[in-house]
């Protein structure tokens, strides 16, 4: 039988990707996170993830009631075009601790049901800078995961933290990622919006790896 | 003006002293967390705690709906009369990544609004044994809020980690602590059990500072 693990699903292009790579070799839970996003679409669109990969999931809501981000502050604009910027300067969707939340409860999740992995689809290559997104973040925490449960081994694997967005895409592609079904724009319009950071870095990634994003072909989600 | 800094307050003995020796200093936040105890006793008296402070406080919910806990799943009995046993076995009120979870909240506040400190009332001398309440645990995650955060200058304070119950009284003596206000008891009667690990390490710190524990001399809550 196979081991359990936690997958961390946004619904996104990596979260997506990291499932189907880990649901080769773990039982996988996903973990989807309703933490006020500026639309529920990628919620939804994650639980049809997990229903498409036959993985049980979770839904968990999560409040940071403190206006620190324009990723779930509607009165913030979500910062546009910033090609240039991606990766250098640490934009407005940065949400302090979000990462170190949203892997705490999987810690929870993990150590009561005897999970062994955490897996989580952060990237640190073409990102846009976020601290909570880089190998030394993941080392450090691993650390506490290790000295703060009684079942030591819980342990948070990041498979894609070093591959760029065109190798994500081309891994996808292998492992035959429904790319369709994930959502990636910070906006939760009928189309994704093309200018975020997300939007850009997804369409880097497909062009790269010379593919055609599915995302674009279909009317509704 | 003083620097600010959030206090995980749960209106027990020890996170009430610690909020009284770190309002000596800071600007004081209190985050009350609701995580689904077995009574809202705590969360009640967490709020007149901060009042009678003059603190600002904050109250979160928390779920963590995986039944890991005799403390917040009700089909589970309390452990009773383990004097013999208090740190030495981990009971099953051991709620798997709780402090994990609560200073990742207290994290994301404390960057938002540019908090400088997150105390919190863990001792490891006196305690049941939690993992999550070792100073090799705070270490760790102290390097964790260094590397993942913008303002890597946030950092956990355990003023109680070395201290004893009796050590911890006597502080709350000193700084005019209203113990009276604070509840302990794992369950939310109208008085507290007497037999839980929490009510036997009060009643240990009171008896060893030769202090009377107001707790007893009300009615009513």
């Amino acid at each position: 039988m196979k081991d359990k693990a936690i997958v961390l699903l946004s619904g996104g292009l990596d979260s997506t990707t990291t499932l189907y790579l880990a649901k080769k070799k773990y039982k996988c839970l996903c973990l989807i996170v309703d933490y006020g996003q500026r639309h529920k679409k990628e919620i939804r669109l994650a639980k049809k993830v997990s229903e498409k990969a036959k993985c049980d999931f979770r839904i968990i809501k999560v409040m940071l009631p403190w206006g620190c981000s324009s990723l779930i502050d509607k009165s913030k604009k979500i910062p546009y075009h910033r090609s240039a910027n991606i990766g250098k300067r640490i934009p407005s969707t940065y949400v302090p601790g979000r990462n170190t939340v949203f892997l705490s409860y999987a810690l929870s999740f993990a150590e009561s049901i005897k999970a062994k992995k955490i897996f989580i689809g952060a990237n640190s290559l073409d990102y846009s800078g976020y601290p909570d997104c880089r190998p030394e973040y993941f080392d450090s925490l691993n650390k506490v995961f290790k000295v703060g449960t009684i079942n030591r081994n819980i342990r948070i694997e990041a498979p894609l933290i070093y591959k760029t967005k065109k190798e994500i895409v081309e891994l996808g592609i292998k492992y035959k990622v429904p790319f369709g079904l994930t959502w990636s724009c910070y906006s939760g319009g009928k189309h994704p919006c093309g200018k975020c950071d997300s939007c850009l870095l997804r369409a880097k990634g497909f062009k790269e790896a010379k593919e055609k994003d599915p995302i674009y072909d279909r009317q509704n989600f």
